[in-house]
């Protein structure tokens, strides 16, 4: 079964992103706007004891802490992702790199760019007028973030909750 | 803010639903298939600690346990939603009674009738089509419960999972 690790900022952050991936983003719908701290890797669904409870410690290891997004970007020339840029601080960063070593397979091809994505698979003009009018917009966004989510995709590509796990505490 | 508990089924589950669902239900892409154990209700943010706390306590108050989907019904004259009708064994009856009382408000106006939505909204000869061609099918499915999740609405009437809750624990 397929496997994802996330973050999902508060309702006013995820009301925001979702403004803009309605119009922009044909994944919309699959899954509600999130930070991804591990890309989707495959787990038996009967070694999953074992994944929660590492994710437990995991999440335990780092307190609850503020993200700060203050502008928009893209994954060009790679793909024509357009995303929140969410500042990489030291918490998030050491979620991710244990979701990557010990029980966890490095599944991470490139460095962790933390992100919520507002926009993908656009036409070539469309995103090149869209990135101009998101940057010129500006944001400043500040979040309170406790928690982390493990979600399984179902067939039709969308993703359920398999367990929540609280930043900091056990 | 509003709020909801429900119950997701297994990815397996999940997916036979959501065959129907993408077809039949409008409102397929604004959750997961669930079993609906708390209709929404609304909560302040603020306070929203005390319902985890409380949440948690109900959990632990039932053990893991199998339900059983053995036939299609539907609401009617009541609404033409098409279900898959859970049998009410007594844990889940359990759980609804618990999250009607105590700081919790009953917002409950009908009996509590587990079930999977898998059509709404229809027109009325699509309706009857629909309901006899799947009552003829009929389902027999056992699945395996031991969690529930409390999720909050978003501005464009989707839900995210706020919190899973085990059940059994602590």
């Amino acid at each position: 079964m397929k496997y994802g690790i996330a973050i999902f900022p508060s309702k006013t952050v995820q009301d925001q992103a979702n403004a803009l991936r309605k119009r922009y983003d044909p994944r919309y719908s699959l899954i509600p706007p999130h930070i991804t701290l591990k890309y989707p890797f495959e787990t038996d669904p009967e070694k999953i004891d074992e994944v929660t409870q590492e994710l437990r410690k995991v999440a335990g290891s780092v307190d609850p802490f503020y993200i700060h997004i203050n502008k928009v970007s893209t994954f060009e020339p790679i793909t024509n992702t357009i995303y929140l840029k969410v500042e990489p601080i030291e918490q998030l960063k050491m979620l991710n790199e244990q979701l990557q070593q010990g029980i966890f397979e490095n599944n991470q091809d490139h460095s962790f760019v933390p992100h919520i994505t507002i926009a993908q698979d656009l036409v070539h003009d469309e995103f090149r007028d869209i990135v101009g009018r998101l940057k010129m917009e500006g944001f400043e966004i500040k979040d309170y973030i406790d928690r982390f989510q493990l979600l399984y995709e179902l067939e039709n590509g969308s993703w359920t909750v398999y367990e929540t796990f609280l930043l900091g505490k056990e």
